[in-house]
């Protein structure tokens, strides 16, 4: 059973929930709506000044949960899997200049090769970064996403394959990131959430729900208590092998961006107290 | 390693590959094109004299490889799993009059209960049908569907839960369909492949492609060849256990159900040859 919800001292929002807002905008509603947990997207951060975005976060005290996202590791062409390691490289230095201390790795897939080559790739990868990260106090955490997204997106479908990269990498440095939307259907998430408390490996859980029809392969999230998902069971299995970090709110949604965004904030945090 | 494919003797297309026409054009367009599996769809059978379409399916020489589908027997309301049963059970009537051995049965899922309970009124369903299924020689076969439906049309979304369903049910008339479009990207493929043709259970095999980027839920299914499957590794797998039945060709496809379907077919067989 999970603990009763009570405040929103765990609460967490991804920048890409409100997407219509900048870096400031989040910053400074979020804060006002009382949430100080944030997962900030690399997207607001182009062409912004890091330290300036850091001393916003600091005035707000806002605590930066993670950065989102590096990754994307596996390709059949060889410059663009070097480009990848730049790219996560750069997502390093801007995690630590912005005091995040932890990046969420969307992992990758290549439809040209395997999804074992393309594992393969994920786990040179994450190998080849893993020292920068260390030196720069950031953690790694691999998101398994949904099957749905295998042809493109992530080779790396369910806990236990994240799990099992885990224990291969080894690193206190190197995790996984739950997420209720691309795992919820998977008989073995209990259990692999258990492995992975007990690797020490668990680094952060997402909450959003599962549409039912679902319309839209990314944009088409539903807020918590909309869909199907059973999330207060999910968040027991994980808070009962002791997770105790935030519950991060991570929609892809057309039409919540489309609605007025305080608004939306005010009805993620009711959903937040009752359905998570 | 699969066989090399030299002929279309093992070539069954599923009515719904070729949406726009009915029954009477599928037959005789597939028997004009040296196709001589079928897998029939219920929906072409609508307000159909069943003894004329059996003429129809005899005096073309086809083999009817399945009826599509029955299922769905998973609900939160009594009186819709009770109609589901009765569906069924109308299903297996409209296949051991057409001539079918065989009905694939989308399982179904409802998303206001757990999966679990979903799987648990599956079992039920199929085994209240079964003795109605027995007596008409007629057998079943359990579809798992990839987890993106694991919301509302099956809450058998792996092999191994087929596997682990048909085991249960312990019936040499109940087994397994294996479509690449909905098992691809699941590790346990190969092994669950082996299992369930140690159970005798493997009772079918569908091959389409999947498409990256897929655009659709339902219809953008890709011709084989063109998407990221590698479909003849897991028809290897599949052969390599024993299994001799129809390669069936399920596409659902909004671009290719626009196009003239005696071009399509002929694409179909093309990719057949090469890409299966």
């Amino acid at each position: 059973m999970a603990t009763e919800i009570k405040d929103f001292s765990k609460l967490c929002v991804h920048t890409f929930t409100t997407k219509p807002w900048g870096i400031e905008d989040c910053v400074k509603n979020y804060s006002e709506a009382g949430i100080r947990g944030i997962t900030i997207w690399r997207n607001v951060l182009e062409n912004k000044n890091l330290n300036e975005v850091k001393s916003l976060l600091d005035d707000h005290n806002m605590q930066v949960v993670s950065l989102c996202r590096g990754g994307f590791f596996p390709s059949v062409n060889a410059a663009k899997r070097q480009a990848a390691i730049d790219d996560n490289l750069l997502a390093i230095e801007q995690a630590a200049a912005i005091g995040a201390p932890m990046i969420v790795l969307v992992c990758g897939a290549d439809g040209g090769q395997s999804l074992e080559k393309s594992r393969e790739q994920i786990v040179e990868g994450i190998q080849r970064v893993l020292p920068v990260a260390q030196s720069a106090g950031v953690k790694l955490a691999i998101e398994p996403l949904h099957p749905m997204y295998a042809g493109d997106r992530s080779a790396v479908n369910t806990l236990k394959q994240a799990n099992d990269m885990t224990a291969l990498i080894n690193s206190p440095s190197v995790g996984v990131a739950v997420d209720v939307y691309h795992l919820w259907w998977d008989e073995a998430l209990q259990s692999e959430i258990k492995r992975c408390a007990a690797q020490k490996h668990l680094f952060a859980f997402h909450v959003c729900d599962w549409n039912v029809p679902t319309l839209d392969f990314l944009n088409d999230r539903g807020l918590m208590g909309e869909g199907c998902i059973n999330i207060p069971e999910i968040r027991g299995w994980v808070e009962g092998v002791g997770f105790e970090g935030f519950n991060e709110v991570e929609i892809f949604s057309d039409k919540y961006w489309a609605m007025d965004q305080h608004q939306y904030l005010e009805r993620i945090k009711q959903a937040y107290l009752t359905k998570v």
